[in-house]
């Protein structure tokens, strides 16, 4: 079947598809204040995930707002983590089964950044940094401008889409409608602390998780407003390299160029791993790295061009990759230098030769790429660099022993994971969010960020796909995060769409 | 005539320098507690140059000292800055007139790092990292030991010498001898914060600082305790290089390896500046270098070597130079990378491309280099890597449109500066020095730091010689200052020896 990758709006929504979307809008609209009002109560809950009291408080909310709309919930448990808050609702007659993921935890906030208090919700007629003025939450009716915006941790990142879906469930309930697969609900409460008691709850849980399909709803749209399906991430492994000097700061005059100077032989070593335009020299580093498919190809050539205006916008004056747009440039690996440290600068500055200078780096590993393999051929590398590496702090023995030192600390990492595009599910999931929102989207064969989708992909061999509904210009992790009221209404729309149509598109595409 | 440099102890010290010793020494030892308290009494006025008041508590302090002793006082001034103490003891006879250097400003404390008030000084039985414990001031009574050390700010660096040469003036009164030389004496008020006025000031005062020679007692003697004599320094050109990333920090994996990573770029720039071995990479960065003159490398042969036990108390694997001795390397100019900066490193590392990436750099320069010239080649040098050069800050527009952009912001610096070792008047400083020891002393051609001697010998056009009596673990400009009494004593007698015997040996030395 055709699907809309790569190709400009070719034919308009089916009926169906805009019979659905006409009852969700209309209940929506109807309904826009309640629906507001349940996202700030849930807002109002400190959600960071070290916050265990409130976590578990976050955690009640959400069992009680899906239980009353009949899903069956329960919490699931591993020792030291917050809960996942998981919930089954079964479509009678449905063949296939998708989970729908988000996260219930946000990131650390430092309050004094915040205009307001993180966890006190105000909505506003516009963007905080365009002036944007509170609006009183007494006295509020529909129809509410699509511009306001709702500000608070987690609003967009990622309390919207928990709040999103129970809206489309109470959508399709008012209009008669039955959803077209057996939905599960699986909430995550600490992926901002990066997940670490994801992969045992996937695996101690593996049978009830079983399902076709994973879709994970986290993340904002495109920079054009348009919606973005990603079927992919980079996966990720980091490593902080030191070089040693002296056991003691130098003055630089006095043993300047006798003194082994940590940071010259720290920049020498690391100007051999990468160059400037992003290209990594380390060899036989891209040997696992698989070409694109025919399919990732098309979606990358079809996305609309956002690099000339990011560039400028960021004033960069040229871009690593010779040019290469951006997406084409996320496909790859890449070598990021995130931090380098080694004596002072600026006025804190001294003329001394320090004892030690550090680089922390993170490479972004794309298929097939493992981080066991990256680590093999960096440390190879750096060998072959004339360094002794070591993965500890090396003894003072071995450091007068040894002429060149490197020390190497890796993080745990992982692999990247690409959902194959032309996959009958793929094409069932761009085609149903397409005709629910009667114009393309925009198809990501992957993130350029690192999510551990391949723990989905790995451990309940489920195919995954990003469906994000935030706006781009939301603040996520930073100050004053917000959403913007037309992402929501959108995001309704859309996930009443995968609700009610996919399993009928799917088992369309899947014929023949 | 010849002299010790590079030469085992080959003749006894002359009678008259015996005899001059002796009676120095003499006076010494039937005074040592009067001159301790003398030298305490100076320790106790706090002496950062920015602090005025006490500045002036100081310098009123030496003239009232110098003034009992006879020497004509007064305070020379510029604007802003703390007073030079000067004094002038013409030596009726005399042909020919030396002005002794010192200076009275110490570094900056922070309390919390040393053990008791730094201006509180406190006498000890030994080194307060051996346990050295505390020896009360009432009931002191010669002879004190001389492996006792007196702590406090400028104790070594550099009150020792003003109150040392107070000393030696009154051992040569007692003993009835005349100084050889027309004596001046220079003590600076804002050393430690980099002589910034003291240009002007000798230029200002060039008349009446006119002579045939300065000494400068500052610095420690050599690590093997011997007394040391330095004929130059090498200059200093500083750099701060800043490249530019995007104008935001950005997330590295949804645009590493597409938005340009300024710490790749500045490692790969400051790679192509200088190799591991402290080779300067920079073309004709070396031109203007002059060779070592005979005199030079007999006295870098000569000295004691220290390499092999410095490397291992450092921990050095290797050093730079492919291990040539450090006196020889502190001949060459070197390229110090002396901080290093840009996202950040440890637990405070984010997954984000920076703004920009730092480094900063000392340069230090032999003859005859001009920083001028220097900074010439640097830039070049930075350019032909394909950056453009600016001074200030870039404009937007101007980093949009220019791919590649290094600003470069220079220090003052100023040249390194050499007293020919073989000049009558280098030749007699020796000598004079050596008779009185009854042994070799180190001859350095150099420090390996920067002290801006060539002011001296360009403005007043005098030959300057550094004799340093600190003992090196003094831990000048940290906590816990402090000096060996054992230096306090021998320094006195090379006061003595200077005073009463320089002239007479020049006039040989100068004997065609």
């Amino acid at each position: 079947m055709g699907v809309w990758v790569g190709l400009p709006p070719a034919k308009p929504a089916s009926n169906e598809a805009a019979a659905v979307r006409a009852s969700v809008r209309s209940y929506r609209k109807a309904h826009e204040v309640e629906v507001l009002r349940e996202l700030a109560g849930l807002l109002e809950i400190p959600n960071v995930s070290s916050d265990s009291a409130s976590i578990e408080r976050n955690a009640e909310a959400i069992v009680q707002a899906y239980g009353r709309r009949g899903v069956r919930m329960e919490l699931l448990r591993v020792p030291g983590a917050p809960p996942v808050v998981y919930g089954e609702l079964p479509a009678p007659g449905a063949k296939r089964t998708v989970i729908f993921y988000a996260h219930y935890d946000g990131q650390p906030v430092r309050p004094s950044d915040w205009t307001g208090d993180p966890w006190k919700p105000v909505l506003r007629d516009g963007p905080l940094r365009d002036g944007g003025k509170e609006i009183p939450w007494n006295g509020l009716a529909a129809p509410l401008s699509p511009e306001w915006r709702l500000y608070g941790r987690s609003a967009s990142d990622d309390k919207a889409p928990i709040v999103g879906l129970l809206a489309a469930l109470d959508a399709l309930r008012a209009a008669g409608r039955t959803p077209s697969v057996n939905l599960k609900f699986f909430f995550e409460g600490e992926e901002e602390a990066g997940s670490p008691h994801l992969e045992s709850l996937l695996s101690a849980n593996a049978d009830r998780l079983r399902g076709d399909l994973w879709l994970l709803f986290d993340g904002p749209v495109h920079q054009t407003r348009r919606m973005a399906l990603y079927f992919g991430a980079r996966g990720v492994a980091d490593v902080e390299i030191t070089v040693y000097g002296p056991r003691r700061p130098l003055h630089s005059g006095h043993y300047g160029n006798w003194a082994v100077n940590p940071i010259a032989a720290l920049v020498r070593l690391l100007g051999t791993m990468r160059d400037d335009e992003g290209r990594i020299l380390v060899s036989g580093f891209s040997d696992d790295v698989r070409a694109p498919t025919a399919a990732e190809k098309r979606a990358l050539a079809a996305a609309p061009p956002v690099d000339e205006e990011l560039r400028r916008s960021l004033l960069l004056g040229r871009t690593e990759g010779e040019g290469a747009p951006l997406l084409d440039r996320l496909m790859l690996p890449a070598l990021n230098l995130h931090g380098i440290a080694g004596g002072a600068v600026g006025p804190a500055a001294t003329n001394s030769i320090p004892t030690e200078a550090v680089a922390s780096i993170d490479i972004r590993l794309v298929p097939n790429q493992t981080p066991g393999r990256v680590r093999e051929r960096i440390e190879e590398h750096v060998r072959r660099q004339g360094f002794t590496v070591v993965n500890e702090e090396p003894s003072a023995e071995m450091r007068l022993s040894h002429p060149r030192i490197a020390k190497l600390v890796w993080g745990a990492g992982y692999p990247a994971s690409r959902t194959d595009m032309d996959l009958p599910v793929s094409r069932a999931v761009i085609r149903t969010v397409e005709e629910d929102r009667g114009e393309p989207v925009v198809n990501l064969p992957t993130l350029g960020g690192s999510i551990p989708m391949y723990l989905f992909a790995e451990i309940l061999r489920a195919p995954v796909v990003g469906v994000p509904i935030a706006n781009h210009d939301n603040d996520q992790h930073a100050a004053n995060e917000n959403l913007r009221l037309q992402n929501l209404w959108d995001g309704i729309e859309v996930y009443g769409a995968l609700m009610a149509r996919l399993g009928g598109v799917w088992e369309a595409e899947a014929r023949p």
